[in-house]
Protein backbone atom coordinates (compact mmCIF):
# COMPACT_ATOMS: atom_id res chain seq x y z
CA UNK A 1 0.00 0.00 0.00
CA UNK A 2 1.27 3.53 -0.84
CA UNK A 3 -0.15 5.94 1.01
CA UNK A 4 1.55 9.41 2.03
CA UNK A 5 -0.35 11.13 4.62
CA UNK A 6 2.22 14.50 5.26
CA UNK A 7 5.34 15.92 3.82
CA UNK A 8 4.99 15.87 -0.10
CA UNK A 9 7.35 18.11 -2.00
CA UNK A 10 5.14 20.50 -4.19
CA UNK A 11 5.83 18.39 -7.53
CA UNK A 12 4.55 15.21 -6.03
CA UNK A 13 1.29 17.62 -5.39
CA UNK A 14 0.12 16.90 -8.77
CA UNK A 15 0.16 12.95 -7.90
CA UNK A 16 -2.70 12.95 -5.31
CA UNK A 17 -5.85 11.51 -6.63
CA UNK A 18 -3.85 8.21 -8.00
CA UNK A 19 -1.11 7.68 -5.82
CA UNK A 20 -1.63 9.15 -2.08
CA UNK A 21 -3.56 10.93 0.06
CA UNK A 22 -2.38 13.98 2.13
CA UNK A 23 -4.26 15.40 4.79
CA UNK A 24 -4.76 19.81 5.18
CA UNK A 25 -7.40 21.08 6.12
CA UNK A 26 -8.49 24.26 4.27
CA UNK A 27 -11.22 26.25 3.99
CA UNK A 28 -11.91 26.14 0.60
CA UNK A 29 -10.13 25.27 -2.50
CA UNK A 30 -10.30 27.34 -5.40
CA UNK A 31 -8.26 26.29 -8.67
CA UNK A 32 -8.58 28.26 -11.23
CA UNK A 33 -8.73 27.44 -14.77
CA UNK A 34 -4.65 28.46 -16.28
CA UNK A 35 -3.50 28.59 -19.32
CA UNK A 36 -2.94 25.08 -20.16
CA UNK A 37 -6.81 24.63 -19.96
CA UNK A 38 -8.13 23.33 -23.60
CA UNK A 39 -11.11 25.29 -25.39
CA UNK A 40 -14.36 23.93 -24.01
CA UNK A 41 -12.37 21.81 -20.59
CA UNK A 42 -13.71 22.61 -17.13
CA UNK A 43 -10.41 22.28 -15.37
CA UNK A 44 -6.66 22.27 -16.28
CA UNK A 45 -4.81 19.86 -17.39
CA UNK A 46 -2.32 19.82 -15.03
CA UNK A 47 1.56 18.38 -14.98
CA UNK A 48 2.64 15.40 -16.06
CA UNK A 49 1.62 11.99 -13.71
CA UNK A 50 4.26 10.02 -12.91
CA UNK A 51 5.97 7.93 -15.46
CA UNK A 52 6.40 4.64 -13.17
CA UNK A 53 2.77 4.08 -12.71
CA UNK A 54 1.78 5.11 -16.38
CA UNK A 55 2.40 4.18 -20.11
CA UNK A 56 2.17 7.12 -21.98
CA UNK A 57 1.33 10.52 -21.65
CA UNK A 58 -1.30 11.24 -18.43
CA UNK A 59 -1.85 14.40 -17.21
CA UNK A 60 -3.21 15.10 -13.46
CA UNK A 61 -4.84 18.19 -11.80
CA UNK A 62 -5.80 18.34 -8.37
CA UNK A 63 -9.07 19.24 -7.15
CA UNK A 64 -9.59 17.78 -3.68
CA UNK A 65 -6.93 17.30 -1.25
CA UNK A 66 -7.54 14.80 1.47
CA UNK A 67 -8.49 16.21 5.09
CA UNK A 68 -9.96 14.44 7.94
CA UNK A 69 -13.47 15.89 7.59
CA UNK A 70 -14.25 14.82 4.25
CA UNK A 71 -11.55 11.59 3.91
CA UNK A 72 -11.54 12.47 0.21
CA UNK A 73 -8.68 12.98 -2.54
CA UNK A 74 -9.68 13.80 -6.19
CA UNK A 75 -8.40 14.84 -9.20
CA UNK A 76 -8.96 15.46 -13.26
CA UNK A 77 -6.73 13.13 -15.21
CA UNK A 78 -6.17 13.63 -18.97
CA UNK A 79 -4.58 10.63 -20.87
CA UNK A 80 -3.43 11.41 -24.45
CA UNK A 81 -4.40 8.46 -26.92
CA UNK A 82 -2.69 5.27 -26.20
CA UNK A 83 -2.01 6.32 -22.58
CA UNK A 84 -3.27 4.10 -19.68
CA UNK A 85 -2.54 3.78 -16.55
CA UNK A 86 -0.98 0.47 -14.70
CA UNK A 87 -3.16 -1.92 -13.25
CA UNK A 88 -3.75 -0.84 -9.66
CA UNK A 89 -6.26 -1.79 -6.37
CA UNK A 90 -8.49 0.95 -4.54
CA UNK A 91 -8.91 0.02 -0.85
CA UNK A 92 -11.80 1.92 -0.74
CA UNK A 93 -13.02 1.66 -4.30
CA UNK A 94 -12.68 4.57 -6.64
CA UNK A 95 -15.15 6.37 -8.79
CA UNK A 96 -14.83 8.35 -11.90
CA UNK A 97 -16.44 10.37 -14.08
CA UNK A 98 -15.92 11.06 -17.58
CA UNK A 99 -15.77 14.45 -18.59
CA UNK A 100 -14.11 14.45 -22.03
CA UNK A 101 -13.30 12.21 -24.85
CA UNK A 102 -13.30 8.27 -25.30
CA UNK A 103 -11.41 6.00 -23.05
CA UNK A 104 -10.98 2.34 -21.82
CA UNK A 105 -11.43 0.69 -18.84
CA UNK A 106 -11.02 -3.13 -17.55
CA UNK A 107 -11.72 -5.09 -14.35
CA UNK A 108 -9.38 -8.24 -14.21
CA UNK A 109 -10.79 -11.31 -15.51
CA UNK A 110 -13.62 -8.86 -17.79
CA UNK A 111 -13.30 -7.35 -21.00
CA UNK A 112 -12.58 -4.01 -21.89
CA UNK A 113 -15.15 -1.85 -22.20
CA UNK A 114 -15.66 1.56 -24.23
CA UNK A 115 -15.68 4.65 -21.97
CA UNK A 116 -17.59 8.28 -22.93
CA UNK A 117 -17.99 11.17 -21.94
CA UNK A 118 -21.13 11.24 -19.35
CA UNK A 119 -20.61 7.90 -17.95
CA UNK A 120 -20.11 6.84 -14.58
CA UNK A 121 -17.39 4.05 -13.29
CA UNK A 122 -17.35 2.43 -9.63
CA UNK A 123 -14.17 0.40 -9.20
CA UNK A 124 -15.14 -1.56 -5.98
CA UNK A 125 -12.95 -1.76 -3.17
CA UNK A 126 -10.22 -4.10 -3.89
CA UNK A 127 -10.92 -4.76 -7.68
CA UNK A 128 -7.86 -4.65 -10.01
CA UNK A 129 -8.67 -2.49 -12.69
CA UNK A 130 -6.94 -0.24 -14.95
CA UNK A 131 -8.25 2.99 -17.10
CA UNK A 132 -7.13 5.27 -20.19
CA UNK A 133 -7.60 6.82 -23.41
CA UNK A 134 -8.79 4.98 -26.50
CA UNK A 135 -6.41 4.48 -28.78
CA UNK A 136 -6.64 7.25 -31.42
CA UNK A 137 -8.74 9.69 -28.88
CA UNK A 138 -8.17 11.39 -25.23
CA UNK A 139 -9.97 10.97 -22.49
CA UNK A 140 -10.52 12.99 -19.29
CA UNK A 141 -11.84 11.95 -16.19
CA UNK A 142 -12.13 13.18 -12.34
CA UNK A 143 -11.27 10.50 -10.29
CA UNK A 144 -12.62 10.31 -6.68
CA UNK A 145 -11.57 8.63 -4.01
CA UNK A 146 -13.52 8.47 -0.87
CA UNK A 147 -12.92 6.43 2.91
CA UNK A 148 -9.53 7.31 2.22
CA UNK A 149 -8.93 6.47 5.80
CA UNK A 150 -8.79 2.58 4.61
CA UNK A 151 -6.25 3.44 1.73
CA UNK A 152 -5.81 5.02 -1.55
CA UNK A 153 -4.52 2.70 -4.11
CA UNK A 154 -1.86 0.01 -4.94
CA UNK A 155 -0.06 0.10 -7.98
CA UNK A 156 0.61 -3.30 -10.06
CA UNK A 157 2.62 -3.74 -13.16
CA UNK A 158 1.98 -2.27 -16.33
CA UNK A 159 -1.01 -2.76 -19.30
CA UNK A 160 0.91 -4.55 -21.86
CA UNK A 161 -0.26 -4.01 -25.16
CA UNK A 162 -1.96 -6.96 -25.81
CA UNK A 163 -4.30 -6.72 -23.01
CA UNK A 164 -4.91 -2.76 -24.01
CA UNK A 165 -5.53 -3.92 -27.76
CA UNK A 166 -7.89 -6.59 -26.79
CA UNK A 167 -10.86 -4.32 -26.65
CA UNK A 168 -13.53 -5.48 -29.27
CA UNK B 1 -32.32 15.03 9.23
CA UNK B 2 -33.78 14.34 6.19
CA UNK B 3 -32.13 11.16 5.09
CA UNK B 4 -34.08 7.85 3.21
CA UNK B 5 -32.15 5.25 2.60
CA UNK B 6 -34.47 2.87 0.72
CA UNK B 7 -37.94 2.98 -0.95
CA UNK B 8 -37.89 6.42 -2.74
CA UNK B 9 -40.65 6.28 -5.22
CA UNK B 10 -38.53 6.79 -9.16
CA UNK B 11 -39.52 10.72 -8.97
CA UNK B 12 -37.91 10.91 -5.83
CA UNK B 13 -34.43 9.48 -7.29
CA UNK B 14 -33.49 12.87 -9.52
CA UNK B 15 -33.37 14.83 -5.74
CA UNK B 16 -31.06 12.35 -4.14
CA UNK B 17 -27.73 14.13 -4.00
CA UNK B 18 -29.16 17.26 -2.33
CA UNK B 19 -32.18 15.26 -0.51
CA UNK B 20 -31.01 12.15 0.34
CA UNK B 21 -28.90 8.88 0.57
CA UNK B 22 -30.15 5.63 -0.91
CA UNK B 23 -28.06 2.81 -1.04
CA UNK B 24 -28.27 -0.05 -3.63
CA UNK B 25 -24.97 -1.63 -4.86
CA UNK B 26 -24.67 -1.37 -8.99
CA UNK B 27 -21.47 -2.74 -10.33
CA UNK B 28 -21.70 0.27 -12.35
CA UNK B 29 -23.54 3.36 -13.01
CA UNK B 30 -23.58 4.59 -16.50
CA UNK B 31 -25.90 8.27 -17.32
CA UNK B 32 -26.01 8.47 -20.72
CA UNK B 33 -25.88 12.20 -22.11
CA UNK B 34 -29.39 12.74 -23.02
CA UNK B 35 -31.81 14.90 -25.42
CA UNK B 36 -31.15 17.41 -22.67
CA UNK B 37 -27.82 17.60 -23.03
CA UNK B 38 -26.67 21.40 -23.70
CA UNK B 39 -23.73 21.59 -25.98
CA UNK B 40 -20.63 21.37 -23.98
CA UNK B 41 -22.14 19.83 -21.12
CA UNK B 42 -21.02 16.60 -19.93
CA UNK B 43 -24.00 15.36 -17.83
CA UNK B 44 -27.81 15.89 -18.51
CA UNK B 45 -29.54 18.38 -16.68
CA UNK B 46 -31.46 16.11 -15.32
CA UNK B 47 -35.31 16.26 -13.76
CA UNK B 48 -36.55 19.49 -11.77
CA UNK B 49 -35.89 19.64 -8.17
CA UNK B 50 -38.46 19.42 -5.69
CA UNK B 51 -39.22 23.53 -5.03
CA UNK B 52 -39.42 23.00 -1.34
CA UNK B 53 -35.87 22.85 -0.85
CA UNK B 54 -35.32 25.93 -3.40
CA UNK B 55 -36.15 29.17 -4.90
CA UNK B 56 -36.21 28.85 -9.10
CA UNK B 57 -35.58 26.45 -11.62
CA UNK B 58 -33.32 23.90 -10.53
CA UNK B 59 -32.36 20.64 -12.15
CA UNK B 60 -30.69 17.55 -10.21
CA UNK B 61 -29.11 14.48 -12.18
CA UNK B 62 -27.96 12.12 -10.56
CA UNK B 63 -24.35 10.40 -10.74
CA UNK B 64 -23.92 8.61 -8.25
CA UNK B 65 -25.85 6.41 -5.74
CA UNK B 66 -24.86 6.01 -2.26
CA UNK B 67 -24.09 2.66 -1.38
CA UNK B 68 -22.05 0.46 1.53
CA UNK B 69 -18.99 0.73 -0.07
CA UNK B 70 -18.70 4.32 -1.08
CA UNK B 71 -20.69 6.19 1.71
CA UNK B 72 -20.93 8.65 -1.21
CA UNK B 73 -24.14 10.43 -3.08
CA UNK B 74 -23.28 12.58 -6.24
CA UNK B 75 -25.25 14.33 -8.96
CA UNK B 76 -24.91 17.20 -11.31
CA UNK B 77 -27.31 20.20 -10.28
CA UNK B 78 -28.16 23.11 -12.76
CA UNK B 79 -29.18 26.41 -11.91
CA UNK B 80 -31.27 28.93 -13.82
CA UNK B 81 -30.11 32.68 -13.46
CA UNK B 82 -31.61 34.06 -10.00
CA UNK B 83 -32.04 29.98 -8.75
CA UNK B 84 -30.51 29.32 -5.27
CA UNK B 85 -30.87 26.36 -2.98
CA UNK B 86 -32.70 26.76 0.61
CA UNK B 87 -29.96 27.52 3.41
CA UNK B 88 -29.30 23.99 4.45
CA UNK B 89 -26.65 21.93 6.24
CA UNK B 90 -24.44 18.56 5.82
CA UNK B 91 -23.70 16.65 8.24
CA UNK B 92 -20.56 15.19 6.65
CA UNK B 93 -19.80 18.11 4.30
CA UNK B 94 -20.22 18.79 1.06
CA UNK B 95 -18.11 19.34 -2.13
CA UNK B 96 -19.10 21.11 -5.34
CA UNK B 97 -17.04 21.44 -8.27
CA UNK B 98 -18.10 23.54 -10.81
CA UNK B 99 -18.58 22.87 -14.25
CA UNK B 100 -20.32 25.49 -16.23
CA UNK B 101 -21.29 28.99 -15.66
CA UNK B 102 -21.11 31.57 -12.85
CA UNK B 103 -23.12 31.31 -9.33
CA UNK B 104 -23.13 32.30 -5.84
CA UNK B 105 -22.40 30.29 -2.23
CA UNK B 106 -22.31 31.79 1.18
CA UNK B 107 -21.67 30.51 4.25
CA UNK B 108 -23.63 31.76 6.86
CA UNK B 109 -22.08 34.85 8.58
CA UNK B 110 -19.80 35.23 5.20
CA UNK B 111 -20.44 37.33 2.56
CA UNK B 112 -21.17 36.11 -0.80
CA UNK B 113 -18.93 34.84 -2.80
CA UNK B 114 -18.63 34.47 -6.51
CA UNK B 115 -18.21 30.72 -7.98
CA UNK B 116 -16.44 30.51 -11.53
CA UNK B 117 -16.31 27.07 -13.70
CA UNK B 118 -13.29 25.10 -12.40
CA UNK B 119 -13.48 26.07 -8.68
CA UNK B 120 -13.89 23.66 -5.91
CA UNK B 121 -15.45 24.27 -2.71
CA UNK B 122 -15.27 22.67 0.48
CA UNK B 123 -18.66 23.01 2.62
CA UNK B 124 -17.22 21.59 6.18
CA UNK B 125 -19.71 19.29 8.21
CA UNK B 126 -22.00 21.61 10.19
CA UNK B 127 -21.25 24.94 8.46
CA UNK B 128 -25.09 26.43 6.93
CA UNK B 129 -24.75 27.42 3.87
CA UNK B 130 -26.22 27.67 0.36
CA UNK B 131 -25.42 28.18 -3.42
CA UNK B 132 -27.03 28.78 -6.31
CA UNK B 133 -26.79 30.73 -10.18
CA UNK B 134 -25.65 34.48 -10.32
CA UNK B 135 -29.11 36.99 -11.22
CA UNK B 136 -28.27 36.92 -15.16
CA UNK B 137 -25.73 33.28 -15.61
CA UNK B 138 -26.73 29.98 -14.98
CA UNK B 139 -24.31 27.44 -12.95
CA UNK B 140 -23.83 24.27 -13.12
CA UNK B 141 -22.25 21.85 -10.11
CA UNK B 142 -21.33 18.38 -9.37
CA UNK B 143 -22.27 18.37 -6.18
CA UNK B 144 -20.47 15.36 -4.02
CA UNK B 145 -21.83 13.94 -0.49
CA UNK B 146 -19.27 11.66 1.01
CA UNK B 147 -19.66 9.29 4.47
CA UNK B 148 -23.19 9.43 4.01
CA UNK B 149 -23.18 6.76 6.99
CA UNK B 150 -23.42 10.92 8.88
CA UNK B 151 -26.11 12.20 7.24
CA UNK B 152 -26.45 13.71 4.01
CA UNK B 153 -28.26 17.10 4.19
CA UNK B 154 -30.76 19.35 6.61
CA UNK B 155 -32.66 21.70 4.56
CA UNK B 156 -33.65 25.17 6.84
CA UNK B 157 -35.28 28.45 5.31
CA UNK B 158 -35.50 29.70 2.31
CA UNK B 159 -32.83 32.70 1.17
CA UNK B 160 -34.17 35.49 0.81
CA UNK B 161 -34.05 38.35 -1.69
CA UNK B 162 -32.17 40.77 0.41
CA UNK B 163 -29.64 37.82 0.94
CA UNK B 164 -29.71 36.96 -2.25
CA UNK B 165 -28.70 40.31 -3.29
CA UNK B 166 -25.78 40.85 -1.01
CA UNK B 167 -23.16 40.01 -3.28
CA UNK B 168 -20.89 43.02 -3.91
Amino acid sequence: MITFRTGLPALALSTVLLLAGFRVKPQTVLPQPAADTAPGSIFPKGERAPAANFTGTVYLYPLVKDDADFNCVSGSVTFAPGARSNWHTHAAGQILLITAGVGYYQEAGQPVRLLRKGEVIKARPGVKHWHGASPKQAMTHIALNVNTEKGVVTWLQPVTDQEYDSYE
